[in-house]
């Protein structure tokens, strides 16, 4: 055997969604600018910056669609990914998970480098750490508090005294804090945009009264970091916040659908696939795109509607009555209508290519290395973008 | 920004767990040799073949601890896995999804560069497509029946007419028929043992009474295939079948152990994280490992013990009694009790590094580009082996 065998993943001649490899994730770029239009408007008019989250994407060339040029602002999840935006020049970055003593070397690194770099914590313990390493006076990352808007994970909450003790350690070692950060998690629990707005407060809320009681307690806050993909979209007010940062929006996804914070036509991303058999006196349909190339997430299993590993369209993009991937092994998706539809099951035969919207765009985008790009309701694939992986 | 920034993942320097950057996929290499020898020992009694599906570990490192030279047998559920296989060597290769038409050409490639390959196909429609490309004289894979033993997902029932159909159109059309296959894929639907061995026997008969009908009409079937980890372990006789295939056996997993096939002390992969965080009012530990790096499968949320996001363990690998990685955010876990438990939260500061045995070692594993290899008990790292992914 030679390497020849190895089957090549890019080729000189022109991808269409009739040829290409299939299980592939495909990326609607007119959906991304749209969804991407749409918040920054909406922050705009809110008069507060935009910071935002490039986990969901993990592709430089997605994060150009929100920053033509410039370092950022950008969140990142994993120093990984801190690693691969700064190495293509944004350098203004917030690493919005919880720091642990091991990682902080290599934020040292990435700041030693260049980098505009912001971490998280919400206990004294790091705190120390931070001061513990900040001793040799060499380079150190700013400090961000997180904040517990909603009891979604971690964070203190704004009137807990934790809140000074940290900052009073940071000041003590010299650690440079630069203000608080809250995400309002708990706003996925949302259906049809109910509550949407008042959890877009709360989380308001205990942003800034975080920072006014760090500034009571004489300490200056300059940031006040909020955001969620469905409070972004639905906050009526952001007094006294300065950023918002969001992740899922770009390409949207049948939780945030289910949520209420978009319509089906604004997914962005889809995953192709083809029929490879038939089971009709069970109504099946198999296709070659399992969790492997959906996922496992089954977000919207609990939602009034569940739309299975996805919900099935054809190849461009226009969505079937209620066909759904009802299972999905390794490497096998079943396609079946959703219980008690009046619907008819489509006559797909086999070689047929069908688009399937994800239950979360997050974790099905994980699967792959790379998007094919194309624009909405046209099969001609314009680009390969290549996504990053790993910590 | 230059491209210093980006972080090595290999180093020159010796690891250890103690040490890895984490999230990070672990493989204990003695658990992995000791499944695969117990599994190997058992289809030797049965006089039976084994045919490795590498889907699970996915990587040429994983499948030279099941065959340290020679071709294989092997089953793959990707043409990719066929592709990076063959390039390693393994050229006794069943592709065991079914064929979509326009992934013939790259089968016939394989063959073309000397695999000895065989496809999967359940309908007349997919015989069709195989002898039209095979009128031009090339290369040809020899081709499976798929046999639905069980009414899991695709294959023809052993007494249906497309069976002999699908053979006559074969024939017909000089394409080369090898036998049948089939997989007992409800076996997962088993608790804790029971049912196992009267599955086993009602996929080894579908099989086997598949082969008589093809052969009562004038049809060679020299191979019989079957298998799930599951049945694997639970088969009391094997005539009439030649060979048995199985994938997650050699890592099992919490499913595997709700399923009644493994205890907990033989599962051999883990994620090695960190903690990152405390909410003692709550009861949660949070560490740096979420679904991205344990993937968002929940295969024991329907099992008597439901194991969440994963079981969590010391970083030499022995559990604490009931913490389990109850929910996940992308890049945070949260470590909780068991509901009900009446265990004491462990203490474990921040920093601590835990490992957590994963619900689906298959689904895990592919959230990683490499395992990091130890010994039992040991934490040095003796190996990174590389993972491939892709279609």
């Amino acid at each position: 055997m030679t390497q020849a065998l190895l089957h090549p993943t890019e080729t000189d001649t022109v991808e269409s969604l009739d040829t290409v490899e299939t299980p592939a994730l495909v990326l609607d770029i007119a959906k991304l600018d749209r969804n991407v239009a749409r918040l920054r408007s909406r922050l705009d008019a809110l008069g507060v910056a935009f910071r935002p989250h490039v986990k969901s994407g993990k592709s430089i060339d997605v994060a150009r669609r929100l920053f033509a040029d410039g370092v950022g602002p950008i969140t990142v999840s994993t120093l990984a990914e801190a690693d691969y935006f700064a190495s293509a020049g944004f350098t203004d970055i917030t690493y919005a998970v919880g720091l642990s003593p091991d990682k902080i070397d290599r934020t040292r690194e990435l700041v030693a480098a260049g980098v505009d770099l912001s971490v998280l914590i919400d206990s004294v313990d790091q705190a120390r750490a931070l001061v513990e390493a900040a001793r040799d006076g060499g380079a150190m990352p700013g400090v961000l508090i997180e904040i517990d808007c909603d009891g979604h994970r971690g964070g203190v909450l704004p009137d807990d005294p934790a809140l000074v003790a940290i900052a009073e350690r940071l000041r003590d070692g010299g650690v440079l804090l630069r203000g608080v950060l809250t995400h309002a998690g708990e706003s996925y629990g949302a259906r049809g945009g109910a509550g949407l707005p008042e959890a877009a407060e709360q989380e308001r809320a205990a942003a800034v009264n975080a920072a006014e009681a760090l500034r009571a307690a004489g300490h200056a806050s300059p940031v006040v970091s909020v955001g969620s993909t469905p409070t972004a979209h639905f906050a009526k007010n952001l007094d006294g916040v300065t950023e918002v940062r969001a992740g899922v929006f770009m390409f949207f996804d049948l939780v945030m659908h289910g949520i209420g914070v978009c319509e089906v036509d604004d997914i962005a991303l889809s995953v192709i696939a083809t029929v490879i058999g038939h089971r009709p006196e069970k109504g099946w349909i198999l296709t070659d795109a399992g969790w492997m190339a959906m996922s496992r997430d089954r977000g919207t299993q609990k939602h009034p509607v569940d739309q299975g590993y996805g919900l099935v369209c054809d190849i461009d993009g226009k969505p079937f009555a209620d066909l759904i991937v009802e299972d999905a092994s390794q490497e096998h998706g079943i396609l079946k209508l959703r219980p008690g539809s009046g619907a008819v099951l489509p006559d797909l035969p086999l070689g047929t290519r069908v688009r399937i919207l994800p239950n979360h765009a997050c974790a099905t985008g994980a699967q792959h290395d790379s998007y094919a790009v194309v624009e909405t309701g046209k099969r001609e694939v314009t680009a390969r973008w290549t996504r990053m992986r790993g910590w």
